[in-house]
């Protein structure tokens, strides 16, 4: 195993972090380290600081930091060394330049983590949930991703696991005693156990609309007819002059959108064309986009005035429509009346999450489970219509592996360098 | 004093750190600070790593690591606490809401650096330092900051002071015995001493010239007549395309500038307009800009091609000329020909930065250094003039305070904030 090292803090700060981890490690380190008559990085104890200077071709580059980390005691799980410096990029440049002349290999992105979960400091889904952790900028998206990187959804499929282990194993003494053609197994048990674990499969699975909404953004369609104050609107909501607003019918003939966070929740506000009849070609694409919009839409605000009916809009499953007369004493978009009532409902058209909430926000885990589930779906068919019990073995063990996938029991090294790729350097 | 907090990493990385200091660091980091079973932070010593988690409205907010640095032996001198997170702004930003919460106040500009300096971890002149090792992109300038923030110009200075102490004891004891009327300091004596301290203080004011250059790009300037190829010289010199190039006369009508760095050393390059007479009245401004900037200049790149005279411009002291015949076998700028002779020319015509260099950058420590040698030369003068020792000694003890200065001696607080206000949040 290389010994990697890499920058892990942005360039410009008052403080740089240069990490080093590997089997040499603390060696390297201690080659460019120098610190006053006291011992060396090799003789010191794990979670120990040492203050001291990095060394470049005969004088000081930096007085430095240097925190120990001995494995397993690492985040790696490796023999670790971080070094704090002064937040110059020359410096930490220089740092990293140096380290390599001595042995260690710049790090790939997302290298830390991925030996972290090779060495088995964490599964595959709580390393994915490192990089959303340090993405995440609600609330509500930070929750979910430090729900997951404590190993929420882990501690969720390890319970679906044991159901589908208990499940095998019972079709598995059923299977050592086919001989004596006897049917060990109580079919109607076995089948009740398996609707139990699809339909398990299926609530995660369910969360992933909410889960993925609450990560990158709620969508929010904001429809109505032209002119009743939808771009007035979105200014409100976003607090700023993005939309176009002007007095003349079809002003916004694209649509618009920008994030705000509200309640500690991240929404993706789309503003929309008016929605009218008209010849214009170019506004009647306008049009068809805002409908388009709209279908996408965890939220529709249908959007009227006095005088004006709602836009024909039908919300579909899992939809929440909010419908709101603008120019009334209640509610005016122009100077913010009722603003706050509108926020709320926002706020709670959108599920809590808890302490304890597990919601899948990761495509891959969502295609495992899918996968998953049309497995289980047929072990399903298969005991209902009597099939041999090797038929159902064979679904149950596609299905617990699919399921495996999703912590980390993936044989393909290039899903697994595809999964760190997206990570930043330094972590 | 406050305990402070603040973010001393930039927005974006793998890690964030966020800084504590002050007197109840510690306790202020216990409370928030969650580990498993363990010691708590305050029965840990000095110098330590703990592994756990901040907790948030009664939720895991982030693992993190935290260092432990106890009075005096932390960056500020006070205790300290450096708190180690994933690099979400969302964390960091709620850690720091968190510990204003738990009675943190949000830390200044420079304030940990000013603390050190208040606390006598270094002197103001190592203090200003910090904040140009930060800043510093080049091998020269970060030379210069280290060597400054490890003590250079304190120990220069030191000596200095130590010669007018020598001078001001000699001149006391001659006024204790003044009574007396006996001339008890050789005159003579006292006066050497004085030019040689004056001398000196020439001398490190005289580095202040190529400091300032080295710390802020050493201003080259590219004189020569109309289309002998300046901008296409430094296009080569900077690598990319800025400058327009035309066969047309005339069309570099205002300077143009911008860095690049080389053999260690950030040069400030400066197209100017070709240098004829024209009665273009924008052209002939764009030649009187060309001769200002060629005069303040440190080297001047005088260009020309054969058959065409050098341009007319006199060195003024101090500046380097470098003359440059285009489009001969030698040199040509629009292939590179001649281009590495050039820029070791250029690279030899500033002086190098060794680990013991001391130079002046800094604005603040050259007005206190001309002061204190206006203070020396009245000395001098009246010395010279046999004036009382009195007068002598006052302007001594001026000279004296005025060194004194630039090391921090400074009652005014309004010029100390003035100095930290440029730190970077976090140092």
């Amino acid at each position: 195993m290389n010994t990697i090292c890499a920058i892990a803090t942005p360039p410009g700060g008052a403080i740089g972090i240069v990490r080093i981890s590997g089997p040499d490690a603390i060696g390297i380190a201690d080659e460019v380290f120098r610190t006053k008559g006291s011992k060396s990085l090799g003789e010191r104890k794990t979670g120990t600081i040492a203050f001291g200077t990095i060394e470049a071709d005969g004088s000081v580059l930096d007085e430095v930091l240097v925190s120990i980390f001995r494995a397993p005691h690492s985040y790696t799980g490796e023999d670790s060394v971080e070094i704090a410096c002064h937040g110059s990029p020359y410096i930490l440049n220089k740092v990293v330049q140096l380290l390599t002349t001595h042995g260690c290999r710049m790090a790939e992105p997302g290298e830390y983590t991925q030996r972290a979960f090779l060495n088995g400091k964490m599964d595959l889904s709580q390393a994915e949930a490192v990089a959303d952790l340090i993405a995440s900028g609600s609330a509500a998206s930070h929750r979910i991703a430090i729900n997951q990187m404590r190993g929420g959804i882990s501690h969720r499929l390890g319970e679906l696991r044991n159901k589908l282990l208990q499940l095998t194993s019972l079709l598995e003494l059923e299977l050592d005693f086919s001989e004596e053609d006897i049917e060990f197994a109580d079919r109607s048990q076995l089948l009740t156990l398996a609707e139990d674990t699809a339909a398990e499969i299926s609530r995660l699975t369910a969360t992933f609309a909410d889960g993925n909404a609450l990560r990158n953004g709620v969508p929010v369609a904001i429809v109505g007819a032209p002119n009743v104050g939808k771009s007035t609107l979105l200014n409100a909501l976003l607090r700023d002059d993005k939309a176009i607003v002007s007095p003349v019918s079809g002003t916004t003939r694209d649509t618009i959108e920008d994030t705000v966070t509200l309640g500690g929740i991240l929404f993706r506000f789309i503003d929309t064309a008016g929605l009218r009849h008209t010849t214009d070609t170019i506004e009647q694409m306008g049009i068809e986009r805002a409908k388009q919009a709209a279908s996408r839409a965890r939220i529709i605000i249908m959007m009227t005035e006095p005088g004006v009916p709602y836009p024909e809009i039908n919300a579909v499953d899992g939809q929440t429509i909010i419908k709101i007369v603008n120019k009334t004493p209640e509610f005016q978009a122009i100077n913010g009346t009722g603003l706050p009532q509108l926020e709320r409902q926002l706020v709670a058209a959108v599920p809590q999450v808890g302490s304890d909430t597990v919601l899948i926000t990761n495509v891959r885990h969502k295609q495992a489970l899918d996968l998953a589930h049309a497995d289980i779906q047929r072990a399903i068919a298969s005991l209902r219509n009597d099939a041999s019990g090797d038929l159902v073995a064979e679904d149950l063990r596609q299905c617990l592996a699919h399921l495996a996938e999703i912590v980390g029991e993936i044989s393909d090294t290039a899903i697994l360098e595809n999964i760190f790729k997206n990570f930043c350097i330094g972590k």
